[in-house]
This record gives structure tokens, sequence and C-alpha cells, in this order.
């Protein structure tokens, strides 16, 4: 492996240009991850590890104090979040089919980075939102 | 002041509910830094401090390699930014008249929250691509 640095995946995406750094990579994970639910599935799989979809949909549940998920926007939302590379799956030869799903390296490495941003906005509302 | 904590703004946000965070503040910091522009010019204000709007549209410029920013998505932009508290502008009696856009004190965190996120989506995404 050379360390040449290619064009991303895109063709659209160099690291800097007239020292203005890229943005797109950072977009394209903004854009994911802004997504209803991403945060909050991230969130549960950098707690639990492994979790079975069963689990993952009760767990969501659990910080909700109205409304359901439903099946098709948490496919969607794994599906996405599979095809980025930030989560996995395992699926069990068992009958019933078990399948867990868990963070990636790159996903646990995103779970890091976010920390910072998720907690400062959930400080931030609540401080602002203060009674005198 | 007292220390109690209410619900959010749009009344539908608790610190946390059944031990889960409430991710809403999260949600509306990430829908609006996910928009088009917003990460650059928050990058461009962390570094220059204080921009005019004809410099601000002229450096987002440098960054591109094709295209061009149009006036009604930056002023839009920096409107919804401005709304959230994020950015700030002053207003100068001159002839002609001068307007500079700079960072909120809550700006300026976001800026510091959102740089791990920033810099490992640009470093990881040139990672991937690196040629064997």
């Amino acid at each position: 492996m050379t360390s040449r640095i290619s064009k991303g995946k895109d063709n659209n995406c160099e690291k800097e240009n007239n020292h203005f750094p890229c943005f797109i990579p950072a977009q394209r994970v903004l854009n994911l991850i802004s997504k209803k639910w991403s945060i909050q599935l991230i969130y549960i799989l950098k707690d639990c590890k492994r979790v079975r979809y069963k689990n993952l949909k009760k767990q969501l549940h659990r910080g909700l104090r109205i409304g359901k998920i439903s099946d098709a926007t948490l496919s969607s939302r794994l599906a996405e979040l599979m095809k980025e590379g930030i989560i996995d799956r395992e699926v069990f030869a068992e009958i019933p089919p078990k399948v867990e799903y868990y963070l990636s390296q790159k996903g646990e490495v995103l779970s890091e980075v976010i920390t910072p941003l998720i907690d400062w906005t959930i400080k931030n509302c609540h401080e602002e939102n203060l009674e005198t």
C-alpha cells in the first residue's frame, strides 16, 4: 500500500483545496447521523456492545415518552449505517434465526468523536431552559 | 435563578427518560449543522474571528473546485445559524453599510465540540481511499 492520497470514493473529494479543508466526508457523515434515530442507535450499541433487533427496538422505546418507531424506519436506518460501515451484524445459523448488531471499528471511533457534541447539546439545551 | 431543570423550549425535551438520555437538543443541532455550508461557515468564523459578508462568500468559494454559492442560500444559512444563537453580527452605522459576522460564545463552544468529528471524517475518508 502506498501513501499516495487519492480522490474520495465519489471522485469529488480532495483533502484540501486552496488550503481550505475538504468538508465532503464530514458532510456525508453529518447527513447520516442527523437522521432520526441514528445517534440513539449508535449510543445503544456503544453501551451494549451486541444487541438483537427486538432488544434494539425496545431500548429505543425506552427513551421515548410518546410515539413508536416503525420497523420500516428502524430497518432502513440500520441498513444505511451498515452501508456506511458504521455498524455490522452477525447472523447465527439457528432456528429461529438470530441476528446481532454491533458497532464496527469505524463505528466505535465515530461514537467517540461525536460524544463531545452530544454531551454539549444535552447540557446546553437544559442550561438554556433553567427557570428563573 | 433556581437549579430546577425545566422541560426544553419545545416542551418535548427532558434531560433523560427512563435513564435514557434525551437526544432532542442533539438532533436539533445536527439538523442545523448537517445543512450544506454550515460547517464551512463555522470553520471560517472560528479561523477569522470577524468576517464581512463578501469576504465570507469569497472564502467559501476558496474551498470549491467547481460551483458557486448563491446569495439566497448563504443568507438563509446565516439567518438559521443566527436564530439558533451560533453566530452573531454587528452592523456599523457607516455609508456604505458595514456588517461583520462572528461566532457567539455558544458558537465558539460548538466549533470546539465538532472539531473531533470533522477531523476524523476528513482523515478517515482519505485513509479509506489510500491506493494499494
